[in-house]
């Protein structure tokens, strides 16, 4: 047709979201979505959701439609500020608030705002594809730290700190991590706090699942720890509300969340104003606290039907797994010597989609035996359904 | 506190943007809003807004609610694209369309998928500081090129072009200026369009005012002649529905489309579902056409009540005007030896809040004597009352 075009070099190296393009792949009919990170539609607040808008829609239309502040919707921020103090312990004076579109901008706007093209950004190894590839997206270089059954090996990170001189910040997501399912201790998040001031690095805390914990006792977050200002919290409604309205936040020192502020006018000036006042009407005006615990229950029974199936099926084929506590993620094992990339295709050719392991690596051709499974997606039916054949695949590659 | 801290190159510059400033300033009660872009809340259809939205969270909550695909409601996508070709004759094979959330993220990734840092975007002078800050965070150098009655200098163009070997791509708002109300002759769109494909240079032509205009004759869109593949569009339903709810959209070749896609799943993942749905059923299920016919005689009816107390308050100082067709802006020359920003303080402190001319120029020391003011914002009453103010403001200070 035309002239070729010359992109920018940030974008060179940078694919669709491998996760993504399975998610287009599998919402074609007829596939075991597995590969998803939906949660459950039955854990939506549908009634309530429904009331909420009508209501707005009925008294305060304008309020819904016009053009409002970058920094988002004031009530939801004021009480977003209270309520994690009271429930999290989150509450320093230097600190502010943002709304953002979904905790995924607050990876991008942080990145921004922070790091040159070329600085590092100290990672879990495996972590989340969506923050890998915002990072990515900033010219960043990535260093990966081994995530053992208690979080991330401290070892491991201060090696990396230490030959990392252009690191920026260490991302950690401390609760039910994506894709290891593995949880933080609190000992590992206090030492992490050290290491982080010791040598003056920023931490980025993810937390979507932290209201998600169907068993174990909760553990403080980084953030709730923070006198020193270099915790930046990201929050998120996606898996407590619903990811659709695409509303997340983020708590960090003032100084910090100014930045975002600028940064965030300029990449879509402000997020969707409806989704935000529905996220602030549900948390006062309903009961949140039972419909967390109501979810936690939602999302115990698919975990816990899916271990019991993966015993059942795959543990006998030599694939282990790790037990998560919360979150909508089972990080599976398979034994040395089968090649998980055919075992991950054979199961979709059998329209069981899983997440290839290497998706979450710092480099998509670094060795991994895992793969990701997801039970929030899937019906019930689809749990047993898919892992009688994620079953059968095993015993065929598995001598 | 704490640790000072140390942030990107790329936002060292970069200012909150003036008029979003001036907004937050402007909200406070007693002021009136001239400086504001706001759409006139009478122009939103609430109504059917309500009704949609309720027939939607009644009916299919979980696709209001539930992650949907970066590349935006498919059905939305559908009908924009037919839309276009039918009303607008954008209809090319190569193309594609995403929604974005707002149009100024077409701003953002396109900058993001298509600038390396040091790269030149070459623009109106003045033109919208939006779109300005946006490119200014990809460290683009902006080179301004003059605005004359009928769009912008051609000469100044060719020479911008030829002086700048590192400009990339030509951002223009053809229709009803922001800042400035001009709009760009049937003429200099071809001729700008032909420089473009001479120097192998893309066009991004942004048109969120399109549908408002309310006198003189639609002239076709640069994108409408764009066999070559050279021009990215932009539109918005900020002006024609609300801007509150966040939806734009962006015709381009697949191939840029495609990048665009990426950089997107990296910043947001996708735009606020509701929103969109919102979109597309009134396109289709209401009476679309008339919708903006109607809200032309609304913007009409401000515009020309504001030339008229500019006519009988402001030119007896000494102060011009442009004209507008369309759009939401008017703007205005001080006689020289007036300082402009003495007359916008002034303003201010009488309660009238307009745009100072530099807040739209390539430097903010660009000097200028002229401001913006908008007529779709504030109230009849407001309007007459604040140019009474303004007038009072002018006789003072300009001998």
């Amino acid at each position: 047709m035309h002239m070729s075009y010359k992109f920018a070099d940030r974008v060179m190296g940078l694919k669709p979201s491998a996760i993504r393009e399975i998610l287009k792949f599998t919402s074609m009919p007829g596939y075991i979505p597995f590969a998803a990170g939906n949660p459950a539609p039955e854990a939506f607040p549908i009634e309530a959701v429904n009331e909420i808008s009508a209501k707005l829609l009925n008294m305060h239309p304008v309020d819904a439609l016009q053009y409002s502040i970058t920094e988002g919707y004031a009530p939801l921020r004021e009480h977003l500020k209270d309520y994690m103090k009271r429930k999290h312990n989150i509450d320093r004076e230097f600190d502010n608030i943002i709304i953002t579109s979904g905790a995924q901008q607050v990876m991008n706007l942080s990145t921004m705002a922070l790091c040159n093209p070329g600085d590092t950004i100290i990672c879990e190894n495996p972590s989340f594809i969506g923050s890998l590839n915002a990072f990515r997206s900033f010219e960043i270089n990535l260093a990966g730290v081994d995530v053992e059954a208690d979080g991330m090996s401290i070892e491991v990170l201060e090696n990396q700190i230490k030959s990392n001189q252009k690191a920026r910040f260490i991302y950690t997501i401390p609760n039910f991590q994506n894709p290891s399912g593995v949880t933080m201790s609190l000992e590992k998040r206090k030492k992490l706090y050290d290491l982080a001031k010791q040598y003056g690095l920023l931490i980025l805390e993810d937390n979507p699942y932290g209201d998600i914990r169907f068993s174990g006792e909760n553990i403080p977050s980084i953030k709730s720890f923070d006198e020193d200002g270099i915790v930046i919290y990201a929050g998120s409604f996606s898996k407590v509300l619903a990811p659709g309205i695409r509303v997340g936040y983020c708590i960090a020192p003032a100084e910090i969340i100014a930045k975002l502020v600028v940064c965030k006018q300029t990449s879509d000036v402000h997020s969707n104003i409806w989704g935000q006042i529905i996220c602030h009407e549900f948390m006062t005006n309903y009961d949140y606290e039972g419909h967390l615990s109501k979810n936690c229950k939602i999302y115990a029974k698919k975990a816990n039907l899916m271990m019991d199936l993966i015993d059942k099926y795959l543990l006998p084929a030599g694939i282990t797994y790790t037990r998560p506590e919360g979150g909508l993620f089972i990080w599976c094992k398979l034994p040395d010597g089968v090649d998980m990339l055919e075992f991950c295709n054979a199961a979709v050719e059998q329209k069981v989609a899983v997440v290839p392991g290497n998706a979450f690596t710092m480099k998509d051709t670094d060795p991994t035996q895992c793969f990701r499974v997801n039970f929030s997606t899937p019906t019930d039916e689809q749990l047993v359904q898919g892992m009688e054949i994620l079953g059968e695949v095993a015993n065929k590659l598995i001598k």
